[in-house]
This record gives structure tokens, C-alpha cells and sequence, in this order.
């Protein structure tokens, strides 16, 4: 595509320009200080969009920080792409680990340094260019909204409610995201899945109060005991998850992603050496990054009860609790977890003691299956920058907005992420490669193409 | 016995008066304040056993507060007794709860209302006046030692020291302590066993760092679940302890005595409600008073790990913590089990985990066999002043300087208590009945006799 490469060799310093100006806004939206830069941020974006080609750009408010949304629409019959990205970023502490001023880009080593370089200004950027090439040399093939928000790293408290208040504006065919990693700087990467969440608080009570552990001990339910029992009951010795009907509606991978996914480099010597462990440990069966890719796990988060202070003192406690969180995979509905663990948990406790299950907190997983058009657009369009195939990556933790953005706006995203393990994201040092940067304004333009040709 | 019924009638008043004398003075061992009143206890207390009687009596410094030690040597050849009580008490808060002064005994309802008045003035002048009378009345059959400490209320840190510094002077066959409780008022109780204790804490160690639940939940060994499974492999069904050799010691007790505990008037109906539980727990055949008394417990009191904040935080913690302890009973060595406990603690941590184990506090138990001489003699004075035999009570408790005067003097001790559960020792409105009171006074005695007929 010479058409790519010309117009990125004439205009690679501007782009880098353009994106320096962003990373100079110190965004940080935990801090409510910065608040103002929040706005700055959202207007830079608005016209950062009209200019790259937008027909329209709006700053929308919330009731939290600001949302900046453009579009340009080429032929309402023709398919939507919605770009998600935002413009907030994590707090710079500790300044004094920091080799460059974090709010200052500096180009090393080939690297931008900078708070922001990669999460998310350097990735949102590569989108706001890659759609301005195509309006510039009349290549877009899609119709392209951008929402871009200001709280992502606070936990997008706000988007899912503004996403509901504007459905019909943010009509599309598929969302795509630039705000994960390439499992190396060889190998493409499309984020599939991300895990659900189910959480919960536990509170096992015994005697109505403290007792003294010499009068009572042996004669009355330690709640402590109890609780260990029931928690160890909860996970048999094949590292299975012991709740009737847990393993339901988990979604089997099928068998050719399986072996993609065994094709990601993974050296299990390092891995351990890096957690300082002797042995992994999971579900028989699955292989380390299946375990956390595309298998539920069942955590006890932390737990407590007893006295805990300093020295040996004795007590038989009236109570002890637990916070505990399983990780789903898709297809598991988070509430009936919920139910499923709480009337099973409740069914193990004897009846020397008493339990209350609390769910504190839940979120569904996701999944982009890899037969879906935009998966297989953004996969040639890798194929064509890398040379070679990315890889399906199920990643075990959870990006709460994805979810809800395919339950309220019905849409699946594509998770198409140019940033390396070595970007330092949310650290001191925080780096992205400007190679990284080039070759994401590359790929975007080819996914367009694949997509329109292909949806 | 009318010398003893006659010489009470005619000074019982003078008997309280002394007692009220006694208990003016605010002893309080835990308030640095009150350090001058513990010399007055003492010097009291040297007062009062020579006017009661005593050759010789002298108040001794500890590196804490004073001992009081007197004597009366009728004639070297005949059997010594050795008393042991404590002249200090414990803090009188809240204030506002007591119906009169704590430090101004007044008498309601035919009992004593103040601090000290059962815990241990009540039940340590009993000892004094009833060996007055012995004297005063010439029936004194034995030698008489009285060791009365300062520092019970706080773990008696230096009375071990004492003993080892003046192991001659306290020479004696057997220790008689009024310290203890009946178990109600009809049933005189003389205390048989006290248990032992063993103190862990234990550390489990998964990953160098606390690790996000999603990336590694799943295939990364989460501590707090690992200890709780370790925990859980400790006691099995039957409620036994499975630490290979734990039992081997194990004093199994006799027909006789169990027969005799199984006297003991319980209600378990009413123990279930006054702690609220639907269900007692413990050691398959063995009753609930077996299980406290005679056998050993294992319980947790106190666990820890990862995040007990409020809220839904998700962590796969890198550490998990317990303080866990052990019962003992008598045979069974605090060390020796120690070191059971971290051998088999240590051998069933999955090597996907470190484990370590601290033993924290030891202590031995205690037990007077009910075929002892001086166990016999309280049996039958009980006998002559209750009308029934009194029942062997083992305490699950630990009373750590009965096994010490066992370990350094090599003396056994009888515990012949004769406060009430309601006398609300350590609480407000503590009392002692008088019934209770003149009764101990009319027992003593006849200990003294049968232990000199027997000894």
C-alpha cells in the first residue's frame, strides 16, 4: 500500500507533534486537582478529530469527567467502525524514579518517554492518524466514530450510563480498541477474551462472643476452623471448582485456537523465577495461559478473624470472614455464579455455625470469537505489517467497560493492541516504541479495508 | 467439730472485719499507680499471719511487686502445707456498673460486695483465719507455709524467680490454693486438672508480590486458600487432631474419674443457648466437659492475608498468616508437641508455597491425680461440711504458676475453691457469699486433719 507509506514518510514528525501536544496535558483523572486538565485533554481531542477529518466532534459531559466524541459519516450504508480510546492518564508517582519529566515527551532510544507515551495517548493517536491518512488520500471505507473518555483509569464509572443516554448516536458495527499489548515485538496480538468477576464477602459466626480458648476450646465451632474447612472444600485436589453447576455454561475454545493460543511463547522457568515459586498450580487439564486465559479461577482475596496483633495471645473468636472472587470465562453469567456459590457455600457450613454470603460485586466476561469478520479483517491487516499471523490472546483479567459495552450498545470490540511489556505502563519511565507507533498507523488503515470488504 | 463451729461463732465478725481491712486497700497489679498499695497489701498480709498465728513472717522484693511469706513450724518431722494466694486484684472499670464502692465492702443479701472480695482476698483470708483457728484452738496438725504474691491478676512474671530463689524455705508436701470456683453452691469442687498450650504462627508464602487476580488467578497458588486447605488437613471428621503423635502422651483417664466428672450437673440445652449456637462441636466420645477438660483442642485464634478493607479489592496476596494453638493435656510436653506441629505443618505444604513456622508460647499442663493423699483429705473435709463428695473438675483452662510450683518446687497443688460462677470475679459488682465464706473456714480445718492422718 504505497499510498500508506507516502503520506506516514511525509507527515511522521507532525503525527509525533500532534501526539507530544496530547502527552503534555497532565490528564491524571485520580487526581482532582488535574481536573481542568480533564478539559483540556477533551478540547485537544475535539480538535485533533475536526482537523484530522471529523465532520463533526463534541465534548460531551458527564458526571465525571468529560467525553469527547467524533464522527464522519461517508455513506450510512456502509459499515460503522467506533474507535474507543481515552485521554486520562495514571498519576506520575514516584517523580524521582522518573529519567525524564513524565509530562515532557522525550524521544529515546528510538522510544517516546513519557506518562501516557503508550496508555492511551500514544494508541489513541495512532487512530486519529491512521483516520486522517485515509480521509487525506480518500481511502476510508467506513463510516468512523471516535469516543474518546476521561476516566478509564478510575474504572470508566461514568461511560456505561453515557453510553445508555446516547445508543442511537453510537450506532456501529464493531468497536475497535488500541489498549493492550503485543505478547512480543514479533508477534501481532488480538486480545479475545477478558474474565468475568464474581465477588463475594463471607462471614462465618460461632459462640455470640469471644471465648476464652481454655474454657471452651474443643467443646464449641471455631468459626476460623469452620471457615478453613468450608474454603478448602471449595477446590478439589484437580484444582476444579467444587460449586454444583459452576462449569455449566463455561464456554469450551474450540480446538484451533487452543493450538494458537499454545503458539505464544511462554517459558515457564522464567515465570517462575520471576514469582519466585517452586511450582504453578491450576485446573489439570490446561496449560498455564489457558488456566487464566479461558478457565474460571476461585480466589480468596482475603481473609480475617481472630486476634492478629503481635504475640501469643489465645482466643476462640465469634467470627472470622472472607472476601473471595472467582474470575469467569465467557458464557458464565456473573449473577447466577453469584446464586450458584452462595447457596452452595451456605449448604456446606455445618450447623455448628452460622453463614452469610454477601455479593459485593460482579462483572460479565468477554469473548471476540475468532471467526468474526472484524477479527479476521484486523488479522489480515496484521499479516500484512508483521508478516505473520497474531495470536488469539485470552487475557485473565477483566476490562469491565468491554463487557458493558456489548451489553448495552449490543457490539463486539476488537481488541487490537501495538504496546509491548516493556512500555512501563502506569510506571515511572512510562515508553512506547516509536516503531510500535508507526506500525499501528500501518495496520489501522488495512483493517478498515478488510473490514469494509468483509462486513 | 464444735471447737471449730464454737471459735467461728464467736469471731466471725472479727474474721470480715479483718477481710474488709484487706480489701480498702485498692491492689490493682496492673496499675503502676497502685504500686504503693501493693506494699500495704503485703505488709497487711505480714500483720495478719502473725496475729493469726505465724513464727515468723516477712515481706519479700521481687523484680516486680512484693511476695509475703510466713510460717508456723509446729514440729519438722510432721507434713508441711503450703498455701498460695494473691493479694493484688484486678481493675475495678467500668465504675458506673457497681451498685457500691469497689473498694468499700458492704454486705447485700448475705454476700460481700467489692473488688477482691471472692478473687483472691475472700478465698486467700479464708486460709488465714482458719489457721488462727487451728492455732488458737491447738489443733494445728501440720507444719504451715503461706506464700501470698502480688502479680497473679498479670501472669505471675516474677513468682517462678521467687520459687527458684527460696526453693528450701518452701519445702512442703503439698500447695493448697483457694482460686477456683464450685460449681454450684451444693457441689463442693476441688479443680483436678488444668491443660497445657502450645502457640504457633505460621506464615505461607506464594508469589514474591501480590499479583492481580486476573493475570495469574487460576494458575498461581493463592496462599490464603493454600493455608486454608493446611489448616483444614489438621483436625479430621471425628474432630481428632491429626498430627502424627500428637495423642501419644495423652494421660487417658480412669474409669472413676470420668464417672466422677460425668456428675457434673450440665445443661446443654442452656450452654448451647448462652452462646447462641445450634450445635456444640469436638472430639467423637467424648462429652462436651471431656472435651474441655481431658482432651486436647486445636483452634485458630487469629488469621490474616491479602485485603480486609471495605469494598470488592481483587488480589492474589502473596502471604497468608495464622495464630493457631494447642490445648494440652497433662503428660503431653508443650515442646516436644511444638515441634510435632512444625514437623507435620511444615510436611503437608504443597511445594507451589514456603511455609514457616514459629512456636510462640508453651506451657505445661497440670493434673492432681484423685488418688493422691491431699486429694482424698479435701474430699473428705468437703464431705464433712457439704454432705457430698465433690466432683474432680477439669478445668480447660491454664493456670501457668500451678505448673511452674510442680516444675520448680516439685510440689502438687490442690485447688480448692470456694467461689461461685455468680461471684463475677474480674467484673463489677463482684461478691463472695458469706455462707461461702464461713464454709471454706470449716473445710480448711479438717483438711489439715485428715492431710496429717494420711500424709
Amino acid at each position: 500500500m504505497t499510498i500508506i507509506e507516502n503520506y506516514l514518510e511525509e507527515n511522521k514528525d507532525r503525527f509525533l507533534n500532534e501526539l507530544f501536544g496530547l502527552i503534555r496535558i497532565p490528564s491524571i483523572s485520580s487526581v482532582s486537582a488535574h481536573k481542568p486538565d480533564m478539559y483540556k485533554a477533551a478540547e485537544y481531542w475535539k480538535e485533533l478529530l475536526l482537523s484530522s477529518g471529523a465532520d463533526k466532534a463534541e465534548v460531551f459531559e458527564t458526571a465525571g469527567n468529560p467525553v469527547t466524541y467524533a464522527e464522519k459519516i461517508i455513506d450510512p450504508s456502509k459499515p460503522t467502525v467506533l474507535v474507543y480510546s481515552h485521554m486520562d492518564v495514571m498519576p506520575v508517582e514516584p517523580l524521582e524514579l522518573w529519567e525524564s519529566a513524565p509530562f515532557e515527551p522525550e524521544v529515546r532510544d528510538g522510544k517516546i518517554f513519557a506518562r501516557g507515551a503508550d496508555d492511551d495517548k500514544g494508541q489513541g493517536m495512532m487512530h486519529a492518524k491512521a483516520f486522517e491518512l485515509m480521509v487525506k488520500t480518500n481511502t476510508l471505507p467506513c463510516n468512523v466514530k471516535f469516543m474518546i473518555e476521561g476516566e478509564e483509569e478510575i474504572g470508566s464509572p461514568n461511560l456505561g450510563q453515557w453510553c445508555e443516554e446516547h445508543k442511537d448516536m453510537l450506532k456501529a458495527d464493531v468497536i475497535l480498541v488500541s489498549d493492550t499489548t503485543m505478547i512480543n515485538p514479533e508477534t501481532p496480538t488480538i486480545t479475545t477474551g477478558l474474565r468475568g468477576l464474581a465477588y463475594w464477602q463471607v462471614e462465618v459466626t460461632g459462640p455470640n462472643r469471644d471465648l476464652h480458648s481454655g474454657m471452651f476450646g474443643g467443646a464449641v465451632a471455631n468459626p476460623i476452623n469452620v471457615l478453613s474447612k468450608m474454603i478448602a472444600q471449595m477446590t478439589d485436589e484437580n484444582g476444579h471448582i467444587t460449586i454444583p453447576g459452576f462449569y455449566d455454561d463455561v464456554l469450551e475454545v474450540s480446538k484451533e485456537e487452543r493450538e494458537l493460543m499454545a503458539e505464544i511463547p511462554f517459558q515457564l522457568e522464567d515465570y517462575k523465577k520471576a514469582l519466585d515459586i517452586e511450582e504453578v498450580a491450576g485446573e489439570s487439564g490446561f496449560a498455564t495461559n489457558e488456566r487464566t486465559g479461558i478457565r474460571p479461577s476461585f480466589d480468596v482475596c482475603g481473609i480475617w478473624g481472630g486476634y492478629t496483633g503481635e504475640g501469643a495471645k489465645t482466643v476462640l473468636p465469634s467470627k472470622a470472614y472472607a472476601k473471595i472472587s472467582s474470575r469467569l470465562v465467557p458464557n458464565q453469567d456473573h449473577e447466577k455464579i453469584a446464586e450458584l456459590f452462595k447457596q452452595h457455600f451456605e449448604s456446606i457450613a455445618p450447623n455448628t455455625v452460622k453463614v452469610e454470603v454477601s455479593p459485593l460485586h460482579g462483572g460479565q466476561a468477554y469473548v471476540c470469537p475468532i471467526d468474526l469478520p472484524a477479527y479476521r479483517a484486523a488479522e489480515q491487516a496484521c499479516v500484512d505489517v508483521f508478516g505473520r499471523r497474531p495470536v488469539p490472546n485470552r487475557s485473565g483479567g477483566s476490562i469491565p467497560i468491554i463487557s458493558t459495552f456489548e451489553e448495552i450498545l449490543g457490539i463486539k470490540s476488537i481488541l487490537l493492541g501495538f504496546g509491548l511489556e516493556s512500555d512501563a505502563i502506569h510506571s515511572p519511565n512510562e515508553n512506547f516504541p516509536l516503531e510500535q507507533f508507526y506500525k499501528g498507523i500501518r495496520t489501522i488503515p488495512r483493517f478498515y479495508k478488510y473490514f469494509a470488504e468483509m462486513a
